[in-house]
């Protein structure tokens, strides 16, 4: 088989697997597979030489369509405030279309992304790229002063975390919303800086009051 | 049995029972109570007439320290903004010690947590209750302009999820800090507001390059 036969095999299995663990609803082994594809467990194996294989091509699946949004996302001219937005809606409306029509599978999704996380961690690096991108170019326009951009990228993610992590849109449902989403990155836009502004005050975790 | 003897003793085994389950990993029925008490199955009964009145009890006992943190908040004499910190540090503190002294534990009481989530309701709504004070305090001082409260309780609670979420402690580990926790209750004050920022423009989810 040419580089690219193998890459098309890998991704009609990995497509093939996940049909199957959606009706199942748990992750499933090379055995299984070859059992449902009528095929020699050899042949699998030929594709996927170990189980950490097979996880891999499912995560490529899960994540393409989501990368294929950042892309197009990365690649506009809109300005950094609705770029940014824009960044992280799309992801999270695809999601949250994904775990209304199937919650169950999408439950599955999420603990197998927590138990493997390593096969997830190249997707997360390249978002961070482009995240850091986007501050970049916030900042030219002055946004967010006096934040390294190391600094910015995690505060950020954390402020957005409820749009952006899985679990979390299992977990909070119709409480997500575009309109929330949208006034969450219009804060940051006005309010994100590196100065103090008094929250933390001066005597740290003691209260005025004792 | 008197009822305040009645409230010590089901305080007493729902704190035996923690120590089993933290033990063993697992969560543990009202047989294995008695077992481990030494004492008649029906004695625990009579305590916790089902398995339902147990968990109840096992969760009084987890958040009765966040409790005791959060009413010393609202009794101090803080200014909103730092008020509105350390109501959230506080907790984050107490909860990200008791990951790191025992993660397995934690991660035990964030899954019987999520299986029973009717139990910690009335915790969660306290919480909210809490915070529409914080937030009442704050507009006052022309905080959080042209929101209704309850739209600002939603936007404060997903800004800072990352720091009340006990999934999420136990998720992000070391990348949750006070700093951090500070830097974005400051942003709420520096940026929340009702008014359209324009992140989400007018064409919802369209890109200007396509």
């Amino acid at each position: 088989m040419s580089e690219d036969e193998i890459t098309e095999e890998r991704q009609r299995l990995a497509r093939t697997a996940m049909d199957l663990m959606e009706r199942r609803g748990e992750e499933i082994s090379r055995a299984q597979l070859a059992t449902e594809l009528g095929i020699a467990r050899t042949r699998v194996e030929q594709i996927f030489p170990d189980m950490d294989d097979l996880r891999d091509a499912v995560t490529a699946e899960w994540f393409a369509p989501k990368l294929i949004l950042m892309d197009e996302v990365m690649a506009s001219d809109l300005p950094p405030r609705r770029k940014m937005y824009e960044f992280f809606a799309r992801r999270f409306v695809l999601m949250q279309d994904e775990f209304r029509a199937d919650p169950a599978t999408f439950r599955l999704y999420v603990e197998m992304g927590e138990d493997y996380l390593e096969h997830s961690q190249s997707y997360v690096d390249l978002a961070d790229h482009y995240l850091c991108e986007l501050i970049a170019e916030a900042q030219a326009d002055g946004y967010f002063p006096d934040l390294e951009i190391n600094d910015a990228l995690s505060l950020i993610n954390q402020a957005v975390a409820c749009y952006l992590i899985p679990y979390l849109i299992a977990t909070l449902g119709d409480r997500l919303t575009e309109d929330k989403l949208g006034s969450i990155v219009d804060t940051l836009f006005a309010g994100l800086s590196g100065k103090d502004g008094g929250a933390r005050g001066i005597d740290r975790l003691k209260l005025a009051g004792n």
